[in-house]
């Protein structure tokens, strides 16, 4: 397992960890510059973040700095209610597959979407089998473009609290299973985002890891879980502060054969978010060295 | 599968449903009575509420009102940090497992623990797999005395949301492994309580449902996931408001073989508690006959 107790040259920056500073928005470009003078050596952003600071220039600035993407957040949100909604799906993340591309990133994130409608609160119907099928289907299609442009799909499947309105992927094993389908040639095309947050409760855990393997660990997420957890979707803590055995889960990995980044992903309304950039930054960096 | 479409005689209710009413405690006797009244058949109590109300005194009204326990509520939490915390452990539970018996109840119902010292916020190690064999070790002790007394024993996995501080059992199949190993004749003294709002999100339901069979499903828990959930713990929603495909849950209980209640358990702080009693109980009816 790799030493990272005295640099932080596997550290990537999921840029939703200081998407806000002193509870207002800090601006991509201003994170990006903030990451490369700590030596960070890779970031993950996320589309509207990209889409604010021009993708274009997102690319020229990232070159500039010599920045690397873990990943890119996010494609997805594959279910759908009719005919035209799963076509805007469709060119949606054929959109994201292009600016994953532009980018330069190591795999497109997907997240991929609960029961249709359950996001705004109106879930269009109670069977999550059936959205199940449609992100398998909606994966086929976007897979086909992305084996074209050489960008591998992540899926991520998302802790089972989110299956009704996030992402009905919601175990390891599932996400697996949907590679097996999809690409059982095992070709690297598609694989699985494992994040801390989402399968640390998993009992399968060790053994989907060790089935993954090194074509289908395509990246690393790491925040904490906090006890008491305040909020479901805002309430992720920093390494070190919550029940999650980062080490353990990182070793797993690793005896798998992943050699990529640790990337750190928290959203915290009420606490990192209220703080400077620069101090959550530093956190982070001092805490990878020290937990992850 | 049973039509409940003309009655509710297959209905229970968690005394939890209607503990407090319009935000203040509802005492046992009172609830029991309201139940009796609208042609219940059966409930299943928490122990605080048991033993405010007293234990004989309980049975005794059990018995004038015709009342069944479908379940007990409950015991567990086996999850300890030195030799006074488990024997405190094992003696809590015996004493749950006397009370059982005295009430006649179906069941004793286990919510098996998280990490020690996580549910007071003061998780004291982050090894859950440590954490697992507690619960194994503190079941397998458990189950000697309860044989001894013919009183089933229901492992009942929490949803993943809970496995930090309230059960790190938190998948039908993790805890029908555990029966397997505890009780591999399928003797009946072991088995699992499937709660809807813990398990509707696992893509291996179905499975695994059929997998325990007559013999393992010793209860059926319903209630509904709402979008959004506002709260982690007291948000659980009723029949019919949320995403849960119940009648589904049931036909595949049904089909492996179950023939008992479908007990409502609902925990609202900010609507049901809220409202009069009455009011809750006879939405259970209707609910109950209309989708569950």
């Amino acid at each position: 397992m790799r030493d990272f107790s005295a640099d932080h040259r596997w550290l990537s920056i999921n840029t939703a960890t200081v998407r806000r500073q002193r509870g207002t928005e800090w601006p991509l470009p201003n994170i990006l510059e903030a990451c490369a003078a700590r030596g960070i050596r890779a970031v993950s952003p996320w589309r509207d973040q990209v889409a604010a600071a021009g993708l274009d220039a997102t690319a020229r600035q990232l070159r500039t700095l010599d920045l690397e993407l873990s990943g890119y957040c996010r494609g997805g949100m594959f279910t759908y209610t009719d005919a035209a909604s799963r076509q805007a799906v469709r060119d949606d993340n054929r959109r994201a597959l292009d600016e994953a591309c532009t980018l330069g990133a190591a795999c497109l994130v997907l997240v991929v979407g609960g029961l249709p409608g359950a996001l705004e609160g109106r879930p269009a119907h109670r069977d999550i089998t059936s959205a199940r099928e449609q992100v398998a289907e909606g994966i086929a299609a976007l897979l086909d473009d992305a084996r074209d442009r050489r960008m591998p799909l992540a899926i991520e499947p998302l802790h089972p609290m989110y299956a009704a309105d996030r992402a009905c992927v919601n175990t390891l094993r599932q996400a697996l299973d949907l590679c097996d389908r999809l690409d059982p040639g095992r070709t690297g095309a598609l694989g699985v985002a494992v994040d801390a947050y989402h399968v640390w409760w998993d009992p399968e855990l060790q053994a989907q890891i060790a089935r993954a393997g090194r074509e289908r660990l395509l990246a690393l997420h790491v925040c904490d879980w906090l006890v008491p957890t305040t909020d479901m979707l805002l309430d992720r803590g920093m390494m070190g502060d919550g029940v999650i055995d980062l080490q353990q889960l990182r070793g797993w990995a690793e005896a798998a054969g992943f050699e990529g980044y640790s990337e750190v992903e928290i959203f915290s309304a009420s606490n990192w978010w209220q703080r400077d950039g620069s101090e959550v930054l530093d956190t982070c960096i001092a805490r990878h060295r020290s937990v992850v």
